[in-house]
């Protein structure tokens, strides 16, 4: 498995879990993005690249920070990042979103809103405008600077995504909600008529279609009323991290990335948080929780995943809580200053 | 004042308080949106954008509906919309978001979230992925057929959406935040530097950038730090219908286009919602609160607009409320089945 350095928590975790089930890990540690910046001068240097090929699975932890913000766009952490998922081909981005009943107070929503929440958004990861051509800065007709991008699917992207959300709705709740913003962008229209063509094939699942400015809507005022959603790129980017937040803290959330074959990414939806960077607050639970993903959806080990899935309710069930999940009553952890683990698989 | 037919309610409000104010109107009602497909076979025919062009503020009720949901782009009521925009070159869109205390309860966020909200959306109305060219349907290098749009930015569009936005944050708490996806999009960096250069003009402007994604879970998670936010088109139109949900109904919102000269026009947030149609149980008060957006900052009568605001406040504390914002211990009202206007001016 192909790791970045630093996740050493996921990687406890990980051993623990995997030992028990009698399963060894040989790990590779590869720089990317911030520190692969720092150590090489590119945000995803080749070796990083061909080991994460090369692996059964990979894990990533948060990357970028404020030291290289003002990178030009090749410089980026976030290019690295756009270069991984591309160079891995994961199309498929799962985001769960669950409110856990241990945790329905850390929500901001009303307690009859959050409960029981429990959705999954499926985002398409390489294509939309995100890698779209062509893109850059340049002249129009008057003259004017521009800077544009290009939103574009072609069927296939739309194809395989819809099957992967259509076959996940089929092992959830049997929903499937699919957001575009087909009254307006020809790019959603297309969108909307392949996963039409694609429903044909998974005619005992509900599909709805709904827009994107409504469906942001509808998170804040119903969530219960979503099982499993499927967008595009942008439009994942922007409803997953809404949809976190429904959760309580988006400290909590893992995602998978995932292709047709090949070795899927695994990494916390949350970017670096640069602002609270060496003051040991940082919720690891949602790294943990990708390295239970990755057990899951990477490896097929379901039985270590749900090993590591009990320790976190166990660990919650105890009452600990880092400080963007804490509420009286609970005990606030620091998870290096507390001097142990405090999950135990 | 070109008026949507059908907009009744908030032509009598209109008419009230201008009586009061000494102002009298010249109404001239046009068909827009689903009735004009019906009336004359297009979504916005020639006549009803002259007579816009020619009024002093435009009114628009809600377009849309099921029937026409199937139509061929030209021929949606939303392509009529966006004819308008462009066609009145309104592109600033103002969207306030306010929580009332008498409606606090109504959020689904908890009391202590969204207690003291006040933020405006300030949304580029007339470009960006909206109307960006090129734009439609084709085939890509592998003969795979695909649907695109173009997301892009000059600089004079940004420019003057950010003066609108500067001059509305100096005139509230001094607060703005631009949201972009600086990190992935050349559309976005370009947004940003030219933000920049803007802001030199308004040093006492306190100036932030925002991701979108991460906006749209701030916006659940502490809604009170924003104040004004200004973005592009298609981000505004999903941030600004999360936020109005966040005050409990979009049923409540009102909206203000502007430009730089020439009429602005007027309309509630809130589509048609042709699932509650004919069932009288739609709030009137975004499109009356939109006439009072209209005195506001289409006619510059202020005080007009001050008793159009002061009316919808007083009705609310006689504890009248429609389905979407009824809460126990309040007075539910059909607009028509009541047999009165619950609005007294
Ligand atoms: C860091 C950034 C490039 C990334 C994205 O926009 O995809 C992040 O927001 C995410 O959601 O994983
Ligand atoms: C109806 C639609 C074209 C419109 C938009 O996307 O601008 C609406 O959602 C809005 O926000 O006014």
């Amino acid at each position: 498995m192909a790791l970045a350095p630093k996740s050493s928590v996921a990687k406890n975790v990980l051993n623990l879990a995997a030992s028990i089930e009698g399963i060894e890990f040989k790990y590779q540690e590869m720089p990317m993005g911030g520190n692969a910046l720092d150590l090489t001068g590119v945000p995803l240097p080749e070796e990083t690249l061909l080991a994460a090929t090369q692996s059964d699975a990979v894990l990533l932890g948060a990357i970028g920070g404020y030291k290289w913000d003002k990178n030009e766009k090749h410089l980026k952490p976030e290019t690295g990042l756009l270069k991984l998922r591309e160079g891995l081909k994961v199309f498929a981005n799962l985001r769960p979103a669950v409110v856990l009943p241990q945790l329905v107070d850390a929500s901001t929503l009303k307690r009859e809103v959050a409960e029981g929440v429990d959705l999954m958004v499926i985002r398409e990861l390489t294509g939309g405008i995100y890698f779209g051509q062509p893109r850059g800065f340049g002249t129009n007709e008057n003259g004017e600077e521009i800077g544009f991008n290009t939103e574009v699917y072609a069927a296939y992207e739309v194809d395989r995504i819809a099957r992967v959300a259509f076959e996940t709705a089929r092992k959830r709740q049997g929903k499937l909600c699919s957001v575009d913003k087909a009254n307006v962008l020809e790019a959603s229209m297309f969108w909307r008529k392949r996963i039409l063509a694609i429903a044909l094939e998974y005619p005992d699942v509900e599909l709805s279609h709904m827009y994107v400015d409504n469906a942001a809507m509808q998170l804040v005022r119903n969530p219960k009323q979503f099982d499993t959603i499927v967008t595009n790129n942008i439009f994942g980017d922007i409803l997953s991290d809404e949809a976190s937040m429904i959760t309580g803290s988006i400290g909590m959330l893992p995602s998978a990335s995932l292709g047709e074959s090949g070795p899927g990414l695994f990494e916390p939806i949350h970017g670096s948080a640069p602002d609270i960077a060496g003051q040991d607050k940082a919720n690891p639970l949602a790294t943990i929780l990708s390295a239970a993903m990755l057990l899951k959806y990477g490896l097929g080990e379901e039985n270590a995943a749900k090993r590591i899935e009990a320790a976190v309710l166990d660990t919650l069930n105890r009452g600990f809580r880092t400080v963007d999940i804490y509420s009286s009553g609970t005990k606030l952890v620091g998870m290096q200053r507390n001097g142990r683990r405090s999950i135990e698989v």
